[in-house]
């Protein structure tokens, strides 16, 4: 199919005289989940990984991901596309496409799909070569029969009950915001920005609860671009209720060509897509910033804090019942990854304020979890032995709170190399975990501590520390995070409140994969002449596995961390486990033999 | 004298249409140093500082410079200067005057005293206010009377002993780079990138050994631009000889104008002055990036770093003469700072080697070490105690390298928080000198180490972690440094070869400044699946304060790297001092007892 696919998308980039195309992996909201409707590069290519650029020319037919998912791109990519692997998740196709075309030649892309920052990017590389963009509408609807439909999914309301300000308020500040820096208008486009300032959520696409969207924010008025089919009536009057004035989602383009030509707009240079801002008047004055309403909505105040505990707690019941089921299980029963992943979900479903999980749980055995991002299915049934190493990534969505959890556990007998692998990683977390640090840290910096006593040992691991996570919204959530990259979520200052993971590993290919993955709290800390430190609380609730510590390599600081940690669980997790569970984690949360 | 200068200056304002003036610190080359003749801003403040500026409005006249010279610059102001503090060592003063002016406003400056990016970012910031910048002839001429004149000192060849590659292989390296990346020329601007290029140096400035010139390198032909007067004529045969063309400096601006309007040159953003980019053909595609000559300059040979080592050696022997010296005079004659520093000089002038010192000598008793770039003077003597702390920061500029090393020592009874404190900083500085860190690692990772310790008790310190040294040239020097900053120095891979201080402290207004100085050279450690590591090697040799250390706060691995640190030392310079010293020097590397 691929091969037809390609050969009438040659045609038609004769026909409007294009060398080549690019097909991102994007919606129009610069989404990390995207609905069916967008997934072109999937249906193009085969390949169904979350991340990926198609990247077409008269010789080539190429897919650049990056190292997550070599393998599976290795497998599923169809006729005629090649794998490119990318060094880094950025734009590497751009120098390459500066390499391949020549002077004059242009290159088709749909602007709906690339944010402001993107287009400027590309230009600044492209037309040192001479080379230069062709923006085009979506040329997909013809070629792709049975293209699926946005879903309609009924949008409804985030209680009251879980968030501190109404949607009244939240609104208000953005408008005094406005104010305060003199622009006219504030076009919020990430979809979880939407979610958060209206307190709504939505099913558009799994895992995020979110809904397609924009907000138009001016001093008298505050407009809410969506499908209108997904309000019913009494949430349709209470939004109009609060002031807001409802349009299709369509009209979005239409209504930014009319606002004033004199005006300031100020949009989000990440989720705004180019042909939004093409929509607007040539006069008018773009200031192009990170979401400040992704700003406001990282702040979790402390009542939120609270009920984001209450759902950590529920998740880490759930959390210790698989574990407890699985090592009982394993030894008796044939247990795939699979069955594994679907034992946690169940879990997790019967808890309260459960919603859904909040991504695609990763279920890993062994060498498979060398593969950070692994997905394991039917197809490939893998058996979990009652020995080695088995890591579960997983989280859900419950109406307080979003969770992401890795645990690594022994399912029997291990190797040296996993302990001492496990040990050094559980190193790294603590480092994290029990950092102080100046106000004005930045992921960037913090992220060194995670990965310190791994470098002494000449062993690294090829991903971020962590990401900030939603308050019952995305799992990956702006402005911080912790990696090694000066550019990007790393970059943001830490402020008390925000919510970031904390997610060391090592990968050992051929081996094993070992990742422990706690949610934590940035919080206001001692204040000294130096001025104001901060640090984190872990929030996250389930035992580290002690059969993989080895405790002559902790210090008495990490020991005594380990304790604490795990008396921390049993109280929090205790008063909600059956009496078979409270044995199991007893012994899971008794402190580590120093003697060892 | 002020008073008068700023009202010439304002009706000269008024002629040109100019609404500020900025006079930055700054030579044709942004030198760190800069000659007499361009030390308009210290003529015209009365701020003797190495960095600042002024900006001159209708109603202001104001000296910014950053917390380094607070105390300083409100001492040495004259009328009707004010001080404006910096928080950061950047260019806040654009964002005032985009505040301070209207639009339509005129800021006039001396474009030869700017660089391309530097009047990007200006022009970036102004033009969202309307506001624009007038380029302006140098206006001082006239108005200061006696003004310096540019010196006429020798130029010299820096030995081929010294140096593994001529300066014809130098040169053929940057040819062989040229046509690889497709460029037509290479503008060098950096003074002490062509001292390095050419193995030559020369005495234009204080402590730094270069010489004001420009070269420029097309493909068959190297133009060196230099006051003619400052080479003998054996010197400019040799030159001839090696096919370099010579001109005089000032025709710099002549001779860009006149190359071809179709080619491509590569220049240094960092140090080449916008004055020259205006003086190109407008067709001229210009390369702006970071100095590549800089990058080839900074990575020493072995044969480079086995010399650099025996100038260290030398340096440590001037300087454990010196803390000898002081140790025992301290308590019986009268010592102040100046003596102090003095002496210290006097102990490395009589080295092998020896020219000059590298950078003024920080000599601070107690509290004066709370500024980290505290200036001794005779006006003001501080004599030294028998209690306390004292802080030497020195280094001097020897035919087979640069150094620069800072030692704290206790002059007496010292407090407990001086002992914490110390060992803090102790704590941190072997963390970096005992670091390995995979290849890609940058200066900013590696900064994180030296402050974790401090962080833990709410400590820190308000300066980067270290700079690239020279080899027999600048002391501080690019590309490479350890900074908190993602931009700048510390955004440099380290790679190999690279020289780099590590020079963590602490500083309690009031009462005491701690400093560890030690040169590290980068270097390659085990290669495993994970890639190449890299680590440090200490290059500096003198003891550390053992009275200053609380062994009970460091652990094993800590312990170990001070005993072997100071066996390494009594090793290299036992063999070099008097019998007297030598005792010392025993007593002062003795291991440091585990009991403590």
């Amino acid at each position: 199919m691929s091969l037809d696919i390609v050969r009438e998308l040659r045609q038609l980039m004769a026909q409007q005289q294009v060398d080549a195309l690019i097909i991102p992996t994007s919606d129009t909201h610069k989404s990390e989940y995207i609905v069916d409707y967008w997934k072109i590069r999937e249906w193009l290519t085969g390949f169904s990984g979350s991340a990926g650029t198609a990247v077409i020319t008269n010789q080539n037919a190429d897919l650049w991901t990056d190292s997550r998912y070599f393998v599976q791109a290795k497998n599923e990519l169809k006729e005629p596309f090649k794998l490119f692997k990318l060094k880094t998740r950025g734009h590497e196709y751009i120098d390459w496409l500066c390499k391949e075309l020549k002077p004059g030649d242009r290159i088709g892309i749909n602007p709906e799909l690339f944010s402001l920052s993107e287009i400027k990017n590309f230009e600044t590389k492209l037309s040192k070569r001479g080379i230069s963009l062709k923006l085009q509408n979506d040329i997909f609807d013809s070629l792709w029969k049975n293209r699926p439909i946005p879903q309609t999914n009924q949008i409804y309301t985030h209680s009251i009950e879980f968030n501190d300000l109404s949607r009244i308020d939240k609104i208000n500040k953005v408008k005094s915001y406005l104010i305060e820096t003199n622009a006219d208008q504030i076009l919020v486009s990430a979809l979880d920005d939407i979610a958060w300032l209206l307190n709504l959520r939505g099913s558009d696409v799994n895992y995020n609860p979110v809904f397609r969207s924009f907000v138009l924010i001016q001093p008298n008025t505050t407009v809410l671009f969506v499908d209108q089919e997904k309000l019913n009536s009494d949430l349709k009057n209470e939004l109009i209720n609060n002031g807001i004035l409802i349009k299709d989602y369509q009209l979005i383009d239409k209504y930014l060509s009319e606002i004033s030509n004199n005006s300031t707009i100020e949009i989000d240079g990440n989720s705004a897509n180019y042909k939004l801002i093409n929509s607007m008047p040539a006069g008018i004055k773009i200031i192009e910033s990170a979401s400040m309403v992704g700003k406001l909505k990282a702040i979790k105040t402390d009542a939120e804090i609270s009920h984001y505990k209450n759902a950590q707690i529920r998740d880490g019941v759930a959390m210790c019942n698989f574990l407890h089921w699985l090592e009982d299980s394993v030894s008796k029963d044939f247990i795939t990854e699979v069955d594994a992943a679907m034992k946690s979900e169940e879990f997790r479903s019967v808890q309260n304020n459960y919603m859904q999980l909040s991504f695609e749980t990763i279920s890993a055995y062994a060498e498979n979890a060398a593969l950070p991002h692994y997905s394991c299915n039917n197809e490939n049934p893998v058996l979990l032995k009652t020995e080695g190493l088995y890591l579960i990534d997983s989280g859900a969505q419950y109406t307080d709170g979003t969770t992401d959890i890795t645990r690594t556990i022994a399912l029997g007998k291990v190797t040296n190399e996993e302990i001492t692998n496990f040990t050094l990683v559980l190193k790294g977390h603590i480092r994290v975990a029990t950092a102080k640090f100046p106000y004005g840290t930045k992921g960037f910096h913090i992220d060194t501590l995670a990965r310190l006593d791994l470098w002494q040992q000449g062993k690294d691991f090829g991903h971020g520390t962590g990401h900030g996570i939603g308050y019952f919204l995305n799992v990956h959530e702006g402005p911080q995070g912790f990696s090694q990259s000066q550019n990007g979520s790393a970059a943001s200052i830490l402020e008390p409140g925000m919510l970031i993971t904390n997610e060391p590993g090592i990968y050992v290919e051929g081996k094993h994969g070992i990742r422990i993955e706690n949610v934590l709290v940035c919080k206001e800390d001692l204040k000294t002449e130096m001025g104001q430190f901060l640090s984190f609380d872990t929030l996250s609730y389930c035992p580290i596995d002690k059969n993989l510590i080895a405790v002559k390599l902790l210090n008495n600081l990490e020991i005594d961390w380990v304790n604490n940690y795990h008396n921390e669980v049993y109280e929090l997790i205790s008063p909600h486990v059956s009496e078979k569970l409270l044995e199991w984690l007893k012994a899971k949360t008794s402190p580590l033999d120093r003697s060892n």
